[in-house]
């Protein structure tokens, strides 16, 4: 924990050159789509959440912690967005025909770090849990997917949103870096599990298994993309394609994986009868 | 996603000629009126949601993702609605005898599409799970009505509150009609949905069947009309048949036409077991 | 819907004669004992909410429905108050030993017809749920019922807080009247339940089930009561008497009513099985 | 109802002589204390409902109504805390090294009758519902314990909070005596019914029982004594002995009376099945 | 109770020396990584409180106990996480580009230890119930590992944030001191009970059994050690140093200690089935 503190009292001596995505005036249109956007994916996460409670007696108890893992990443998200969308409401301003943030409109940004550093290790628990890993090696492969997931997600908030308080633009470059070299090892882990699945389970199963870690992996690109515009850019455009982005991401990786590793889960819950 | 972007950006050449319903005053009565409605149909769909989360159990497992479709979109619906009535609370100021509107007021009635664009599709899945569809063709059919009922209400969304603040009569127009190629679409989904589910269906369960899906098109029909209402005129008497219109709509379709689709379910699930 | 418009438009002629309950300013004790009542009810509603919902599986499935009814009676009931007493407590200030109403106060007591819009034709279900009618007939006097409870209350909401603002003598007696018809036919029809139903209970069931509809009956007899003094006379003593008396009715008819015919369903579902 | 209006309008002819425990400003150490109370009183009433809800299913459906009543006294008390705790924390302003009480302290301090009004009654349900009555005389012993017990905490909250505003000292003396008498009732009636029941348990289920009793019986003293300390002085000092005496008691009487009840109802559970 | 009133009333006659934690303006990047750990930490609770929730049902009854503590444990500290992230929201103000505390900042910290009065009570219930102990024993060792465990909180609490209101180096280190003697007692306790598990266990479960004890003693040893630094030093980095270790602390000691024992229980109910 204490490795970073040197860090974070260090003088920012390079020039600020980041203007931040939640720092930018937005117009109405894009203000209104921002909005659409945070509201449509907290309904969608909660949909799923109460979706995934309820049903999760579908499956075999051996397949059930894919989708305990699903119905906290739902619910988990879904807090984080109504968090995410009352300020949104409340941090800005309407004068002059444009909405102009308030110092609250850095809540309905930035939080999304903190929502994904529990979900997307949980991400890693449900992948895996329909896998056909077990015993040390599930655990093992499990323990490394987790802690990077949550090192990808925390370094990336350091540059994101610590470190010279999101406006360093060398800052955001290194720990992007270095966040992305745990990125890169998720993909390793996942394309790995996936490998090892391909004999251990049925063709029809195994098909839907891909689908969902390819789906995934898909949509994953658009995070990293995501934090090189607010590096590299910024204005109300950025800030709403980043925004609608990240919303559209999350509905996929959160409630379109979860739906999709329920299949599986389903599916091999059957196979394992016959 | 970057559609649509240049839309954002342009600038509004035609003159402004609509009042969006949420920038005009109401007198009393009718501000009573829709505080009424909207408090009244977020408590129907709170009980609705609560009735089938505990009444799930009653139909066969086959089934049973119909009612959990309709209890996510009565669930969706009532968290809409509280924020929709607390909005209309706090979002007009009773001035010389009238409701005057704020800022706010915008999200007493906006917020309706973001409430539709889940539960619009999840009123498809709900509506297929009890036809006789099965396999490739019900997982078809399923993509495409859902697709069509989202893109629907987004394309409605960009005219009645993106493009031009909603107050653009020409962009008002050109989204309704691309929204209204998706609506007629869903008609003929629909309604080849129940021809299809004649032959393979009990009399008494077709009936039921038949009844719901007619319902649910028929209290369709109420949308576009309130969107042209909202495109053609302004007013106190007119925002009030809206909003009121909005809220018996989605009463019927959301909690009238759940209960009438859980007792088809019912009705198969018996008939599957003789 | 568009029958009342005109209605909602005409210029209020007569001279405005009545002051509404939620515009006199009360006492210390009356707003302590007024205050009491509100936070009371919700709490029994609360612990009547869950008592049912963990409990309904005491009874078989075919009286089920009367306690999931019941169940959302008092949960919808529940929210109402909760909203109820929040803004009894922040529409009143204390100003010189008097607690003064503001524009708020109105909603402490016009939201209870929200509440019954929805609570009132679910005790229809509820009571008509452990009676012995069946089939058609049962669904027919359920919709007649439903409907004939709605109106009631919606009618008597048009006198009470619409129509003239809930100041105008002449529309509180015009919609009362109207209101008190409904009102009279729901007797009929309850009564004429209760009669049809002897035959086929047996003695401790029907016992049971008489108590609970005439508990019910008298109970009802506060609501137009209560109207009555909102249109006669006002006043903290007044106002006092109207509100606790609310409560005590409601406390009466949904948990007390709803614990009636739990036990009557009890009772039946064991009778059942013998 | 209508019985003590007199007494709600008369005018209060007595010197005010008595300082209520919400109108005296707290020191920072006596403000903390009782915060701590609040919160950690509301926190372990949250536990055990959530406890009790889930593991009601570990009794015989003969005394799980012993839960149920158990579950809604902490579910019920949990809010009443946290009110209490939201009150206390806005209804203070710290001013000169002094937590200064404002309009809204009052609400961190009289809610607690409202509480009682509705968990006391149901302290008496939880505690018959274990005992060996049955049929006609426990349900006549359940009224009459029950009634007894609202009226006890009515008339104490006429005295604490509504005759003379919780200021007056002859008011709170009448209706103190008034309430005692209740509250001696409650000792008969209680200690009558663990007589009865010393026969038809085993000796674990009576000593269980016995111990259970005796804890809520020494535990109410609390009650009476907190309220003559609010009669006969007043300061930080007291407001801080009454407030944290009363969170104590309220955990014992309800979380740890729940769970000794439990016990018996597990113990009895298994003593029928032998 | 009684026994410390002197303590609140004696004036604190040494000079305050001790700059309390939430007391210290915190730099933006501190700012901004103390609300990612209180939020991450409230999150990964939630989920795991769910999770408890609805796994609960997967070992058998014997070992229920254990998992119901840890869903109270983690809902509880869901509730607190919750305040503590609102009140650090609402506690700091932007100012010159550092946050400076207002009166509010003081919920960001103190709360915590309301939220241990309760949860490390039910930790001691949690560890013990997996353990071997049983009848009289494990009732005797349980009453006294919660009694420990609660007052090592409070006499902590009345250091910390009572006497001297948390700016009395004296103080503090005077309840340090009694605290720590709790705080060694429970150690005692807790490897007592381990050592006294190891014969009646499979080595598999004592082996989980061993690590999770392990790991809650190791990362009880931060929070004294946060407590010491509260004493001895002051300013932002220390600030940011406790909450983030605290945040990190709750999580493994509740989260993490809670799913291994979870697994405790799974490995003891499959053992004894054979
Ligand atoms: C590589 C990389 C990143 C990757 C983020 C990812 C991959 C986030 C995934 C989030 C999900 C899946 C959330 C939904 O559950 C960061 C942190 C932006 C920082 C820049 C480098
Ligand atoms: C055709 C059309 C529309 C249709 C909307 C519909 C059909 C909404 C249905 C909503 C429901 C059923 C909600 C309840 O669940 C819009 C978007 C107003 C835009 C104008 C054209
Ligand atoms: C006849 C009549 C009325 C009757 C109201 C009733 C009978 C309300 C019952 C409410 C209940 C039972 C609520 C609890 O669930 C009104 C509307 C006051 C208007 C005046 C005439
Ligand atoms: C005798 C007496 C009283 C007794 C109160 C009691 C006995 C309250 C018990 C409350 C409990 C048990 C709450 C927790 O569930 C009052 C009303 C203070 C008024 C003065 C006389
Ligand atoms: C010894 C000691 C302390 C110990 C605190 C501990 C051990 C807290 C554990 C909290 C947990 C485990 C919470 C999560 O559930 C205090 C009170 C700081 C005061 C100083 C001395
Ligand atoms: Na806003
Ligand atoms: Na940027
Ligand atoms: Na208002
Ligand atoms: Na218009
Ligand atoms: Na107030
Ligand atoms: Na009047
Ligand atoms: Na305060
Ligand atoms: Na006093
Ligand atoms: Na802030
Ligand atoms: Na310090």
């Amino acid at each position: 924990m204490s490795v970073f503190l040197p860090l974070l009292e260090y003088k920012v001596s390079v020039p600020l050159d980041v203007t931040a995505p939640w720092n930018v005036s937005l117009s109405q249109p894009q203000y209104q789509l921002v909005f659409y956007s945070l509201v449509v994916a907290g309904l969608a996460l909660f949909a799923q959440f109460v979706k995934t409670w309820v049903s999760a007696g579908e499956v075999s108890s051996r397949y059930r912690p894919a989708l305990y893992a699903s119905m906290c990443i739902c619910g988990v998200a879904f807090l984080s967005y109504v968090f995410l969308a009352l300020k949104f409401d409340s941090g800005y301003q309407l004068s002059g025909g444009q909405y102009v943030p308030t110092a609250e409109s850095v809540n309905s940004y930035l939080p999304r770090y903190m929502d994904w550093s529990v979900t997307v290790p949980l991400l890693m628990v449900e992948a895996l849990a329909v896998s056909t890993l077990t015993g040390g090696r599930a655990r093992q492969t499990r323990l490394v997917a987790m802690s990077a997931a949550f090192l990808m997600i925390f370094t990336g908030y350091l540059g994101a949103g610590v470190i010279g308080n999101g406006t360093s633009s060398s800052a955001m470059l290194l720990w992007g870096i270095i966040s992305t070299v745990f990125f890169a090892l998720l993909y390793v882990v996942l394309l790995g599990v996936l490998r090892a699945s391909h004999e251990g389970m049925s063709p029809v199963a195994y098909l839907g298994y891909r689908n969902a870690v390819f789906l995934l992996l898909l949509v994953w690109v658009w995070y990293p993309i995501a934090y090189g515009i607010h590096n590299w850019t910024s204005g109300g455009t950025a800030t709403t394609i980043i925004q609608v982005g990240f919303c559209a991401a999350d509905i996929a990786a959160k409630a379109g994986f979860g739906a999709m590793i329920h299949k599986v889960a389903k599916v091999r819950t059957a196979d394992d009868m016959n």
